[in-house]
């Protein structure tokens, strides 16, 4: 059992929530409170209520997400908003969000964690955005096949492959989530291999005319991974039981 | 009792919630549902914490408000704002607001109220905003004080004056709440004395430059009468008790 | 053989050009000239430089596209640019692009052909932007798995869904192309089963608070029909040859 | 006597106009000229044209505000206007304004002026704006109803309080005008008590919310104390006669 | 002798200043007011120093001028302006402007002025702004030779023309004053042969390209007759003397 | 015979592109590619049809301008714009495009070249702009009149003069191409009398209010040096023909 408290304290410190930059509807921290203990924490991509169900199924008193409940901005406490928090204070959980600072964060981040599982022993960050590097990047000496099938085996199934840039795939950028729109700058950065998580339809062919290997992996797939690093040394340091939510949108 | 479902929509019918502007933090309607059954109806002007308590002390399942609880867009539910939906929640209090619809509408509007309150009794609309008009005038024949004395009878206490303008009042504007800001739309619109809930001290100067008569009523003062004559209504029609919950600001 | 100015006339006239209104991008018309006549029609989604060396090589010297070449505005003709534009220029081959207008035209529209295919037989106009109506809608007494099996036939490949949404698809919106993001307006709209094109990571949760099943049918695969719908109406009436180019990004 | 121009060369230094951040509706500096000489200087809150006819008739021919000329931008010469233009000019009195660099200067400042009357005698600037620090803060070991007492001693009158915070002051905040809308940022910044002149009526039901004491002191009130202080030490450095022109608003 | 404020209200009417759109700095109407007398009226084409010096050496008391005193918005009233201002109190002068009222007049506007004096009998309104049209077109039968020399004759100077459209200038419009950047604009609008005061460098390559004759007739030159006309019928309606000031530019 | 990315490299690293600010529309560096070869240079200020003609002519297969392509935004490669586009790559000509890298340049810039022809020969950088100083000053001690002459010789022509300052010229500001509506600033600066290449009528005045020289020598006048300077330099260094194309527009 741990207070409330020393959780969100010692995670808004960690994630250095104070000065990571972030969009507005992102409202990273303590997104709703609770009476103030925590037995068992829950983990997931997204706060929507498929997800609060099964978080409060699994007996969690805190849920951890990358995406909070707020990115629309101030909504009526209505329909499935209702429910999710009347379920949520009913059972006494607390959810806790954070973007960005989960993203870029060097041990929990899901860019870190995904570069160390298809073997980038030595990303540079790059890419830099209101202050911070947004990226991860390394050169790397082996096929797109192979890179592929890293990433595939990495996130559990299928990649999406624009395959416009060279069979060896030299200087390889990665930004987990939805940064497909940023291939147009990957290029200009000297990117020659751009992993992301989802992309528009018309990255497609702007990574064609820009000779760059566009490799889709998901935007739920590519974002697991740090909200459960964070959840693992949490529960550890803090001796609490966890749980990761499962609940994939294929997207 | 009655199906907050029913409530939900004669209200928004009543108020022309669909086609009545206002501005985008005010979020009119149903904005906190509960499981579905009201019996007893509280009313005020502010969505605060301490307005919560009283009606659930009153033992209302339905609180109407003129000022909602998203002014300030999307909030953490931490400190006063968890503790407020809580106690909503853990009591099955609904909550509904509703500003300019209720600030304008011929019957229950917090204008028109307040109008007949004074003896405006030939009131007609005026100042025009995204097609509605938010305000009501009429030429009256009687002195300042005279005025002054109405109005500090309905608001239950002292009004404060800029006697710029006329020792007889003439044509007399009315916009409840903090519209002290038009004043000089009011002296283009041909107004000579102006009655609203509160202004910025620079308005004051403003109207002694412009010659007109500016009365200061208090924002909560001028807003407590919409809420009130649409609970009685509301009431009547679905035999709900009611209560009113009186918490002035004196501002 | 026939005049481009004639085919540009033409076309400009049955999409209504003048009228219809479109993101500023998509620059609606005859993007680029040739030396002024036309034998054979080329058409295609993207105008992206594989697609204009298809072209070339299959001897059109008029592309038709949905997504033109300006969407990122002015950019340096180097690169891909220059050799877009240069190859098109030494083979004399004009470019044309309809975006929006192609999209709701009663005919050629993709929206209209999608609909033939999977048998919306009494589509009506719906959801309004700027003063048309963006997408086709119909109350459809089939099942979920029906509204599948139908679409993936019509597109020619698999299309993902959230089932979060009544088994029986009741009434059914349409926009084809890339507006998942307009899933909390459908709802709004009464729409209980979304069908569009590509729709980005977040709309998919979002599609289960709201209870609407959303078809995300492929953006390029939703958006084949119009091009060719026109060219074969084109080619008819001014005797030319046609190919379609097929150049599918898979998203 | 002195010359006009030396008098706003050292007052332009003095208050740092080249450097102190404001409104661009304050126009700090010389907002009216006159025909070069200075026997006597009179001070007021605003520029409005009973102040105006009130520091004609005490023979001034220097006037110096806190609010000057320009808050609505361009503005006709006609009516109010003309007349104080005029009125001005008739009688050739020139016309200096000061506004943020006469709240923060740390000896004429408003600010510090009124810190003085209260007993702050340890006030440390804070509240970042601009590069500059808006306010005065200081720990004061008195009770709610002592600093009362002392504000309303130094302000002449009655002083609004919503006393929701703790019953020692404990951190006071001080921001003379009308600052009361940042009450949320003083509640973040740590302040406990918060003395400001005024704030509309959703900075009262905020304020309960949050746990801080109000105090509204009134805007005119809280800000003579500057243009006196700065009148003080200019006149007997240049030698002029001086005098204050009384013109309260009650806000 | 006449009332100013008969003249102002009879030419607000003429003018019909209270519905014809005009940019913010504008601020049509009287901008300077006076004791209420007037009986000389000038009239001048800018509200300069140098214009106001003459206008009270010839003992107007009244200015008309077409570009007024707040384009650049609020201004201290100190160095030329404050001269400006003293100068017209000191004799009593009022200013009065009106801009685009007076290039659109049917009979007064300098669009109408001008299009008389170059031959074009019956010229058209074209090109909407606001709900206005801004210009006159009309089609003529004339050489680009002679247009130039009728221009010069009605301006009294030399006018700069790109030669760029056809010989016989055929649909000729007609914008007085700075509206040398819509020569786009015109083109697309179907004028052949363009008439304004004057435009910007890059105008000129413009025209060269879009086939367009454009004319710089100069800007000061094209809007005299505005002013002059209005004072003629003025002048002769209440009984006034009158005088135009000369004060080019020579731009 | 020289590489195009040579030159390229070269002048983008000489002119500083990826440091010195511009305006979007300027676009600099390599507007249009060519097949990757250059013998001879033509230079031009403006980039326009005409100015193409005379540099195909002239057999440049690089042609380098202050005012590129793409002021006017993404625009459709239609009439004279598809002419140009096709004439430069018929005829293998590349377009090369710098506008403030090639105002400011110490060597080559428009600035430092006039400077250099009427005598300014310690002038200094000033009047700061996104970080850089954008024009050249000097204390000069000679006449209006000499100064008019030096300039009229320098640019070949007359050159317009609003003669409002002092007789001696003083502070001598100069700022090429169409920054006459900085003339506020000028004054602001301390600038007696200011040079520029045009700018519109309201300059004039406000120049006369403000007692500032203002000479307008001409936007296309004034920035003919810059490209002459740079293709000197560029010709002899990589050894290739060159050749100055005269096409100006009398403003």
């Amino acid at each position: 059992m741990a207070r409330l408290d020393d959780l969100v304290r010692w995670m808004n410190e960690e994630l250095n929530l104070s000065e990571v930059p972030d969009y507005s509807g992102a409202m990273n921290g303590l997104q709703l409170a609770n009476s103030g203990e925590v037995n068992k924490v829950a983990t997931a991509v997204d706060a929507s209520l498929p997800v609060f169900e099964k978080a409060v199924a699994a007996g969690a008193d805190l849920l951890i997400v990358h995406h909070g409940m707020f990115w629309q901005g101030a909504q009526m406490l209505t329909g499935a908003n209702y429910k999710k928090i009347k379920l949520a204070m009913d059972n006494d959980m607390a959810v806790y969000s954070a973007h960005i600072p989960l993203d870029v964060h060097p041990l929990f981040g899901n860019n870190a964690c995904l570069a160390r599982e298809i073997g980038m022993s030595d990303a540079q960050p790059y890419f830099p955005w209101k202050g911070i590097q947004l990226g991860l990047k390394q050169n790397m000496e082996i096929s797109r096949d192979e890179l592929r099938a890293r990433l595939e085996k990495a996130v559990g199934g299928p990649v999406h492959v624009c395959p416009a840039g060279p069979e060896k795939v030299g200087m390889v950028g990665l930004i987990t989530g939805g940064a497909g729109s940023e291939v147009q700058a990957m290029a200009d950065a000297g990117i020659q291999t751009y992993i992301t998580g989802e992309g528009q339809h018309w990255t497609y062919p702007l990574a064609e005319e820009l000779g760059v290997n566009l490799f889709y992996a998901g935007h739920y797939a590519t974002e697991t991974f740090g909200v459960n690093a964070l959840s693992e040394v949490l529960s550890g340091k803090f001796k609490l039981a966890k749980e990761a939510i499962i609940h994939p949108t294929g997207l």
